[in-house]
C-alpha cells in the first residue's frame, strides 16, 4: 500500500473506517478498549505482544524488553487478555515509546501511572487502570505473532486506527479499499449534514444522499 | 402539569428527585446510564424509541428515522438493550438534536462520535460508546411506545432528568408532587449545611432537620 | 511508625506502593475504585465503615452518623460491597468532610452528586457513580472495625494511598518497611528514566539498574 494511502487512513475517525469495514463485511472493534483519557488519537502499523499467566518461580522476573525494538510510527497492541488485575503499562514505556517515535498503545488490559501519563501527549488506549504491576504475574508469551483481542485477529502490519470512539483494526491488505470507503462516507455524511444546515429534513436528506450505502459515490 | 412546575423540575439535580421518589416508592433511576461528558444535564419529556436485533437480510439498510418528528424540549430515549457493541447515536443526530432545539438524549445502548459530540454542548447520556454503527444490526422497534430501561419503564410524556449522576425517570403524573418534595429535599439539604457551616455537629443538624423525611417540611 | 514516615508515604504513588508491596508478597490493591474526577490523590490511616443491607421496615430511616468522629487526616473507608444500586456518599458528607480536614474517601459502593463534588478539591473513589440513596436500602453494620474490600482486609489504622491509579492499602505495621521500598523502586525507575534520556537502550537499562527487583538498592 502507498505511503500516501497511509496518511489518508491517519486522518480517518474510527466511526467512518468502521463503516467502511461493514460495507465489505469485515470485523474491526477491539471491543472495551477506551482511551486513557480523552482526545487522543493514534494510527499505524501494529507492533503486537501477546503475555501468559506467568507459572509457578520463586524468582522475582523483570518486564519483557521489546519496546527498543518496536519501530518509528507503529502502535505496539498488547493482548493481555483484557485482564483488570495487573498492568503492562505504564510511565516508563510511555516515556520511551513517546522518545522513540511509537504513534501509540492499545491494551487488551490494563495500565498505570495514569496521572503521569494524562499529563502528556502519547496516546494510550486500554481496558483498565489500576497499579498493580503484570511484573510476576504474567510473562511474554509472544512478540509479533497474531493476537486475538476480544474475537478480533491482529496481525503485526495489520493497521490500527484509535480515537474518542476506541480503537480499531484494519487487515493490513484491505487498507486502500477501506481508506477508499471511508472517505465516501466521510463525504456523504458531509453532505447530510450541509444540507440539513440548508433547511432539509433529516430523513430527505439521508434519501437523497444514499445513507442506506454511504461508502457509494451518490449522484445527490 | 402547569409549564411553570416543569421550569422547577428542570433546575433540580437527580438526586433531590431521587429521593422524592424514594418518599413515594416509585423507582426512577435508568441504571448504568452515565453522561458521555462530564458536567452536562437535561430535562425534558421522553421520546421514546425502541430498537431490536434486526432480522436476517443481505440488505443494506439505513438508519431508522424519527428526528425531524421529535418535539423541542423533548429528551430522546433509546432502548437499545444497553447493548454496547453497536450505537444508536452520533454526530450527525445530535447536530440535528441540537438544531431543533431537543434538549438532551438518553441512550440504553451505546453512542460513536465522541470526539465530535464532545466538543459541543448537547447532552448525551449513554452505557457506552465505541464506533460500530447499529446500521444492519438493529432495527427500528417502535416510536412513542412505552419503552423497559433496566427494570424501569418510560413511557412518552414522562419527564427524564440527567446529570452528572446518571439519568432518572419520573412519571408523568407524578411530576407536580415529585417537584414539591424535591424542592423541599434540598431546602433541608440547605439548612443541614448552613447549621454544619455555622458550627453545628452533622448529627445534631440531621436531627434537627428531620433528615430521614427530608421531603416533609420541617419544624428547625 | 514515625511521623516523618508518614509524610513520606503521602508523597508516593500507588504504583511504587504496590511494587514495595508486591517484594513482600502483601495483596493491597482495592479493586476496581477509582477517582471520581481525575487527578485527585490522598493518604491517610483509615476510618472504617461497614454497611449491610437493611432489614425490612416500613419506618423511614436517616444516614449514619459517624462524619463528626472521623479524626482530622484520616481517610474514610466504605464497604458497601461494590453496590453500584445506591451511595453512601455525597456532596453534604463532602463538605464535612472537607471542614473538618479529613483526607479523602475510598467508597466500595457508589456516590452521588458528582457535580458537586468535581467542583471542590475533595478526593472520592469510588466504584460507580448514581444517584439513588441509600437511605432505607442499606443501614450500618459496623464502625472502626476491620472491612474486606475485594478481597483485601482493612484494619482501622492501616494505611489508603489512592491517586489515579485507584486505591492500595498498607496494613499498620508494613508502613515503614513498604515506604523504604517504594522510595527505592522510585529512585531505580528514576536512574533508569536517566539512562534511557542519556540515549541507553532501555533494556540495558533495566539490566543494570536491577528491574526485576527495583526495591534492592542496586550498584549501577
Amino acid at each position: 500500500m502507498s505511503k500516501q494511502r497511509i496518511a489518508r487512513l491517519a486522518v480517518l475517525d474510527t466511526a467512518a473506517v468502521s463503516d467502511a469495514l461493514d460495507s465489505l463485511g469485515i470485523a474491526g472493534v477491539l471491543a472495551g478498549i477506551r482511551p486513557l483519557v480523552p482526545s487522543v488519537r493514534c494510527c499505524g502499523p501494529a507492533y503486537t505482544v501477546r503475555y501468559r499467566e506467568r507459572g509457578a518461580s520463586a524468582e522475582f522476573q523483570g518486564a519483557p524488553n521489546y519496546i527498543d525494538d518496536v519501530p518509528e510510527g507503529a502502535v505496539v497492541v498488547v493482548d493481555n487478555g483484557g485482564r483488570t488485575d495487573c498492568t503492562n503499562w505504564g510511565s516508563l514505556l510511555t516515556e520511551v515509546a513517546r522518545s522513540r517515535g511509537i504513534a501509540g498503545t492499545v491494551l487488551h488490559g490494563s495500565a498505570r501511572d495514569y496521572d503521569e501519563i494524562s499529563a502528556g501527549p502519547y496516546p494510550v488506549f486500554c481496558t483498565a487502570v489500576t497499579m498493580v504491576s503484570g511484573k510476576n504475574r504474567v510473562e511474554l508469551d509472544g512478540l509479533q505473532e497474531p493476537i486475538d483481542i476480544a474475537g478480533v485477529e491482529v496481525r503485526p502490519g495489520d493497521y490500527i486506527v484509535a480515537d474518542g470512539n476506541g480503537a480499531i483494526r484494519v487487515p493490513a491488505d484491505k487498507v486502500d479499499e477501506v481508506v477508499s470507503r471511508a472517505e465516501q462516507v466521510d463525504r456523504t455524511e458531509a453532505a447530510i449534514a450541509a444540507a440539513v444546515r440548508q433547511g432539509s429534513r433529516l430523513d430527505h436528506a439521508r434519501a437523497t444522499f444514499n445513507y442506506a450505502r454511504p461508502w457509494d459515490a451518490s449522484d445527490g
